[in-house]
């Protein structure tokens, strides 16, 4: 048996495979986990990568029919239907690669230069005797000042409870941690200094470990918002703890109590103790941000919708019951408005950089979605579309959160429907990419007309049910069946219509026509799942070509790390902050119109 | 019965009185508080006025003989004596007032210029719309830096949590309290800022309620340190703390609990609520701010005796678990020294003024004495001397604290005893300026010899009473017997040659004799109770002038409030710290020699 040398760009994966398989299977062995849905047969079409080096079989007829005439030029394939015929060099487009590959190769690498708001020093202190009676904390004080030139003027409380007995033990040796003019921990000589960032989503949080010399993550840890039994939603949780003041204080304790668990949790796996944390940023929507801090949200959840608190804030961790180092500071970023919140600053923070001076569509797909519009000129307007939470699969017949089993990946046929499963599980539901992906494929496969009607007779498996039309997307065989129906055809109209008119009207406000975007940078989990063709065809995202779109996975949680190693970051934040030009949705003339157009499956409308 | 117009100066006091009364009675009409020993019948001689207008009787027999030629010349009666023949003017000689009216007369009445930390901003706010969907923090930022050009960059966040629901409460109308950069509570327009001033002794704490608007004290309570029963004496307080964490905790909480008490009990008086409270200065010991803060104190109570933190701090009152305002901050002026604290430094603080470029000795009497320096070039020496707790009626054989019933003040004559008891009730016990006072008289009137030795046969009062000598000071007619014993002689010459070494070693650091001190400055509840001529009779005070002495009452507690309504005061007193030169008595290289010589009943030897 021959065995070529076959290799995968830009993902850096290489090996040899045998002359004898195909080259997706040469992926699969390699660990390329490129997207599959029909199992190999060129109906997909989902699995193409592009020749840069080396001879390959002949494209066959399918390959003739999937390609257009300049791909086969280029040296474009579908692998599942391409063998090597000596050794490869394969380039894989984005849109090829599966999410969680894709995230990390496209992931956001920024450099940052370190430079945390917190000093670490190490010293020696003089012991005192009866000829230097110094004080403990002014010893410190003193030997840090001498030391680095700093100007250390105090020293937190509860660090001073525990200062005396921990010079004695460490022979007075120590590192001292210095935030501004105040000494807010002192730890053994040569620990490594801990900081904290974390994502706290209204359904997740993602928590990351870092080491603040570095700016390295030494853990990372996802869990479920334990506030989702208070409230699935925003506003069910915002009504949930308007209710009460002890319903506020109950969410505000079970997601306290997540973070420090989080914190043990990520502490435990590199065998570090959470006071040996610095320092914490949090980031979050404005909702999630004043549940954490307790602040009220009456004022919130109600017009004129206010948040309580919008700048940046540098809170005690003691103050909102977190337990790290003795003296720690939470930060807080800035919120742009009551539902712009810190996680979307973070978001613009982590890609910034990669704006330079284009026009620029920045947006997180969510319950509440997230748009800016950067201009070349780095105006910045905001906004926020209530899009629902069909994307999370609520309000959908057979919706489900992205887990084991779910339909992630839909392509439809004039006769076939061929999906993809999370973890390639039993079918078990369909989550929110997934039902992106089938609203779309059924409108190309013209099941669906513009208004979003599930015609009759359309397709074989589309069928009458109940009072409605649905359509069998799974099922056969006598497994569970999953089925899309009228109504949540629906939903997704109305969520596409919200993120739609969102986008238009920040076109429009901005004075940017679609073809002048030049990039349009999708965050967050959903987001990065999203099929950005399907999405373009229902009319979601601006009619760009695929190349103008980038899936940046948690770039909020990115820019909470951010935050945590670059006092500058912060800084540009606020500033970001205070420039963005914010516009209320609901105010905009025009919303009722252009809102009830965007729900039609067609490409976008300008509006000026 | 004719009437004459007696007035009393500089008390202030003047009314109509009878002709045949004698100018004590008057006096006591008058609410006017003489000294009185022995009954009216001019053997103590304490009651002495100068009669500065109109004509009195003929001074007799033993005018003549209690009064120096001088003194008659001048005017000097002895008001038991004396009788108006006309309309008076009387002068009242400070020696001759009780303790309370002379405080009053004599107490500090120090102008400083009312600038505390705190601004308070009377604001009215824009309501959000839909239009100005600023934060409420933001929009309160907003408008307080618009109308004072002030900068408050922050809001505390235990005030954010009301902050959004009071707002709108008050119709969006409120004064803003700003310390620093920061917003620490807002409150209904026109109320009264108020400040809590404490001073927290190890037995006794003060409190005043300040209007920081005025400086004016609204109310005053005492009350008695918790702490107590953990330790009556300092270091026994300490060693409780040093045994266990929770023994620690306990006499912190003891404490808290005791100030918060303090801080309703004094709202309550003028119908305000703790949560007005904006801000709080407390002065203490080291020891006793240790213990309020939760700092460790085992490096106190040890050589070489340091403090866990010495400046000044400014904290949140929940760090310290007192309930104040919101946002609140407690002030606590800087130690000089384990056993100089931060009440030392209050009344050197509130005594500054006095001392107007001279040679001033400052001290408070206590368990320890603190005593200070001050030269006409203004340099300050300090130390800290164990006093004992003698003078607070402990290890006395008859002792008790200065209550009901207990004898405050002696005057032996070689066959009488006259003494005056608190409230005058029948005599309960000897406090500690009764015990000095009987001291000072027993060795005046040659019953004890300058090595403190009860003579036998000295005295009808002296008997042997079991393997001591003692003196019956009180207890004829079958009343309770309360005697004076060797004992309570030895631990008075001890007490006081503390004291008496402590300031010969100041001055002989100063290269001050003593005849160059202008001024001897007695702070403290003790301190103004004690007779001065006869804690110079024994030695305990340089043998001056009376003039030169100055009993100034709770001057801690009144620099406590000087740094509450002046920013100034603080400033000063951090600077006055920075330069104070404190010497450590225990390595005073004569330290035994001077210290065994001052037990010796007799003035003053010069060291230098």
């Amino acid at each position: 048996m021959d065995y070529y040398q076959i290799e995968f760009e830009p993902v850096g994966r290489r090996g040899a495979c045998r002359a004898d398989e195909s080259l997706l299977d040469a992926a699969r062995q390699l660990g390329v986990d490129l997207i599959n849905l029909c199992g190999g047969v060129g109906v997909c079409q989902r699995c193409k990568v592009q020749v840069l080096a080396g001879r390959v079989s002949e494209a066959g007829l399918a390959e003739r029919e999937a390609l257009s005439q300049s791909e086969l030029e280029d040296g474009y394939r579908l692998t599942c239907m391409t063998f090597p015929l000596e050794d490869c060099k394969l380039g894989v487009p984005p849109d090829s690669l599966s999410t969680p590959l894709r995230t990390q190769v496209e992931g956001l690498e920024i450099g940052v230069s370190i430079a945390p708001s917190l000093r670490n020093v190490d010293i020696q202190l003089d012991p005192p005797s009866l000829s230097f009676s110094q004080a403990d904390a002014e010893n410190l004080l003193l030997h840090i000042n001498q030391s680095q030139g700093l100007d250390a003027q105090v020293v937190d409380i509860d660090l001073l409870r525990d200062l005396s007995e921990k010079l004695r033990d460490w022979d007075w040796r120590c590192t001292a941690h210095v935030q501004g003019r105040e000494v807010i921990a002192i730890s053994r000589p040569g620990s490594k200094p801990l900081g904290l960032a974390v994502d706290l989503g209204s359904t997740k949080i993602a928590g990351y470990l870092v080491d603040l010399d570095s700016g390295k993550t030494l853990a990372a840890q996802g869990l479920m918002n334990p506030q989702i039994n208070y409230g699935e939603d925003i506003v069910s949780r915002l009504t949930y703890a308007m209710k009460s003041p002890s319903g506020r204080e109950k969410v505000t304790e079970v997601v306290v109590e997540a973070l420090n668990q989080l914190a043990e949790d990520l502490c435990a796996e590199i065998g570090a103790a959470t006071e040996e944390i610095l320092e914490a940023v949090v980031v979050g929507n404005t909702a999630m941000h004043h549940l954490l801090l307790g602040l009220p949200v009456r004022q919130l959840a109600l017009a004129p919708f206010v948040a309580a608190s919008s700048g940046d804030l540098d809170l005690k961790a003691r103050d909102l019951s977190l337990d790290l180092a003795p003296g720690a500071y939470v930060h807080l970023p800035p919120n742009i408005a009551g539902y712009v919140g810190s996680d979307h600053v973070a978001m613009l923070m982590a890609t910034a950089a990669e704006w330079s001076h284009q026009h620029v569509l920045a947006l997180d797909v969510g319950t509440n979605t997230e748009i800016s519009l950067i201009t070349a000129e780095d105006e910045i307007t905001s906004l926020s579309c209530a899009s629902g939470p069909a994307f999370e699969g609520y309000h959908i017949h057979d919706g489900t959160r992205a887990t084991r089993g779910a339909i992630e990946r839909v392509l439809i046929t004039s006769e076939k429907v061929y999906y993809q499963t999370i973890e390639g599980a039993p079918a078990s539901g369909i989550c929110g990419s997934g039902i992106l992906d089938a609203v779309a494929q059924l409108h190309l496969a013209d099941v669906l007309n513009d208004n979003g009607r599930i015609e009759m007779g359309s397709h074989p498996r589309v069928r009458q049910d109940g009072d409605q039309p649905v359509f069998l997307l799974a099922g056969e065989e006598g497994r569970k069946e999953i089925t899309v129906t009228q109504h949540d055809v629906r939903e997704i109209q109305l969520a596409k219509a919200a993120i739609q008119t969102g986008i238009q009207v920040l076109m429009a406000e901005s004075g940017i026509s679609v073809q002048e975007i030049d990039r349009v940078i999708i965050a967050g989990a959903f987001g990065s799942y999203i099929d950005v063709p399907n999405a373009v065809a229902i009319g979601m995202f601006p009619p760009l070509p695929p190349e103008r779109f980038q899936q940046v996975g948690n770039a909020a949680g990115m820019g909470a790390k951010l935050a945590l190693v670059s006092n500058k970051v912060r800084t540009e934040a606020q500033a970001l902050c205070s420039r963005v030009n914010y516009v209320e949705l609901a105010k905009y003339p025009d919303f009722s119109k252009v809102f009830a157009r965007s729900c039609q499956l067609r490409p976008y409308v300008q509006l000026v």
